[in-house]
């Protein structure tokens, strides 16, 4: 039985209990949103993996990409790279690896990570095709269905694949975006079904998909593969027609025991980020929503960990229950450690901002205490309550002359100080 | 007559014309919105200034905070800062100086200034009297005004002065807060009011500060002296109180024929941020709303040009007219030159994605052209139509085996060059 056949029996597991302690939420109440679908338990397919719940009433969680590129396939540094998301407080790390060896570096990552690991299977399947000297229409239904299963065995714990792109899609989407179809999977499926003139394997072949991620326990994240890659695109017919397939897909899911989230944007303007998120949770039945930004401008290429915490701290707000982290090199280049932790920065920041708006127990009690340390001027405790303590300490700069240990901001002028005087 | 009244009168000016021209408005209308308070125009004291409007149905506008505190003394620095700031975009700066020679700083910030320049001149003031060995509630009457009017000399464009801040809400704020009152100025006032059981002189004598601001047409910033410093605090009795008294001073500054317009906060929960917005438009009269942030939490300090880029956003959309920066310094230090640069580029993505979200003209076409070049694989013209062109190139980083400049991040994987792929 999987985590979700297991709450839909009434039955509550280890993996479940440890959520619900860690959430601060009655483990009966968490049972019924699993057993709903609602939420998502993931993390158990690896002894040393914190186990973590996504989904309605749970904090909003942050996932880090990282993964080699055909440019960039140094082991170590990707390695760096998940210590770094880790330690910043990510909660699931996806490893989008194309480059290098993919099964070498994905069994590391599996290895290393405390956190839950995800894939996006196409990329080996079409790695290993065009490797071979073959096109990416080339891919045989079972290479692509191989690597599900073999990613699976070794312990992946969720799984983003595309199955919603159907033909109907792939032909109304074909040149008629400002920027196309900007998902790496949603392309390569694009071209697969445009060259061979048939449906989307993963959606044909759906039920086979169910059985190994029934047999296997991953989550199955059903992937937007004609997510908004500009502005301009945002909520528009494929981005919608295809959210439409994967409604009918979680159902499917649910039907067979497996637990499902879906992917959503993008490149959406913030006045249309709270429609997103209400159509996506009707639409697909509540189903956890693990969003890619929202960017709300397409504008600011090197502050785009920026633009995703925008969308994202309101995309959370609106129900987003797990945001995919943007960082300072997106669109720009392979992210560097040093992105790695700014972008799982920035997200944390937008899921908490999220938190606080809907309203998760205990979410505003945090910013309670560290506006009460800073109310009675205990900058260490102030530092040891910031989203980061060691970038805080690095630049606070203490008034040279103060005892009171003012910062330099405004020194002798402090409010703070001022404040108390106030009160003498 | 100032630029109000010559509005009033049906009259349009080459200030009012230099505004509409740059906002591509009609300047009939642009000429409406002034005269009805809403739009506010500044930045005539001085000829090398850029005229700027500020207010509804024009683009958001960003302000840079500059100058010196006791502890950081140094004029050059708070001169690169000036240029740093407006290179990087800032529609105005604040001189908010309170180390060093304050006269000669602001003198020099006048000088090299092309954009507006605004202050608080209640620094100055209490700058002064702390220096002759006084306390800050020994500060005379005529010494809070005197220092307006030098100031309104010099040719300064806009001070915020804390009129709204009146004795029995002083009373109602104290020891009642989770973090006080975090406005400088707000501080000040509330020492002098609470020590010398006297009403605010600002608000007291409020007829000689709109004597003086029409003398020398300066703009009127209502200054939130309570506004909140922890969201624990936000959209409380003591905010919303001053506030009201706001709207009252709003209606005696246009009867006097002074241009207005408001501050707010402040640190606001991401729910809350939307009816702020919209009780400052109404019990104001649709003044012009400056908001510093929102803040939407007070976790992440040392990236609290974040958390403001998210709730200016969200207040630009929902109708804030011009956003005060943060900088990553915040609560911190004094800012550093890079610290104005992240601020100001943080500030204004947070504007543009406001302006898109209220429809402002021409705002969404700008991601149209970079989208379009992106989808076209033109970098260069990515580049220079990224809001930072250069961050964007010293970021980008080029597969280095493709001669069709694809970015490292997913190289010959890239799914731009897949949608083309795929009309072959």
């Amino acid at each position: 039985m999987t985590e979700y056949e297991i709450a839909k029996s009434g039955r509550i597991s280890d993996a479940l209990s440890a959520v619900a302690d860690e959430e601060n939420i009655d483990r009966e109440r968490l049972r019924e949103l699993v057993a709903a679908g609602r939420v998502i338990i993931t993390g158990m397919a690896r002894k040393h993996s914190r186990i973590v719940g996504i989904g309605e009433g749970l904090t909003t969680k942050v996932n880090a990409n990282i993964g080699t590129s055909p440019d960039h396939t140094d082991m170590d540094i990707e390695i760096e790279k998940l210590k770094t998301a880790i330690d910043a407080g990510a909660d699931a790390v996806m490893d989008l690896s194309t480059g290098g060896d993919i099964g070498a570096i994905r069994r590391l990552v599996l290895e290393k990570s405390t956190v839950p690991v995800g894939t996006v299977p196409i990329y080996e399947s079409i790695v290993n095709v065009t490797r071979s000297g073959r096109e990416v229409a080339d891919c045989k239904v079972d290479e692509f269905f191989s690597v599900v299963e073999e990613q699976a065995r070794e312990g992946v714990d969720f799984m983003t694949i595309h199955c919603g792109l159907v033909k109907r899609l792939a032909h109304e989407v074909a040149g008629r975006r400002t920027a196309g179809v900007v998902s790496r999977g949603g392309c390569f499926l694009l071209q697969w079904i445009m060259k061979n003139k048939m449906e989307n394997p993963y959606y044909e072949h759906y039920d086979r998909l169910l059985d190994i991620a029934h047999e296997y326990d991953f989550a199955l994240s059903l992937g937007d593969g004609l997510r908004p890659g500009a502005i301009a695109d945002a909520t528009d017919r494929p981005q919608m027609g295809e959210l439409l397939v994967i409604g009918e897909l979680v159902e499917r899911a649910r039907e067979k025991g497996v637990a499902v989230f879906v992917e959503g944007p993008g490149h959406v303007p913030i006045n249309e980020i709270q429609a997103n998120m209400m159509i996506q949770k009707k639409v697909c039945k509540g189903a956890p929503f693990y969003v890619l930004g929202p960017l709300v401008t397409d504008v600011a290429p090197g502050y785009d960990h920026i633009t995703a915490a925008i969308g994202g701290a309101m995309a959370a707000w609106h129900g987003a229950d797990f945001l995919c982290y943007v960082t300072p090199a997106e669109h720009l280049r392979l992210p560097s450690v040093e992105d790695v932790r700014d972008g799982v920065f920035a997200t944390r920041i937008a899921a908490h901002a999220g938190d606080i708006g809907k309203g998760i127990k205990g979410a505003a009690e945090w910013d309670r205490r560290i506006s009460r340390a800073r109310a009675e001027l205990d900058w260490e405790k102030a530092h040891d309550e910031s989203i980061d303590p060691v970038r805080a300490r690095k630049i606070y700069d203490k008034s040279p002359d103060d005892s009171e240990q003012l910062c330099t901001m405004c020194g002798e002028f402090c409010a703070i100080r001022g404040n108390m005087r106030s009160r003498e």
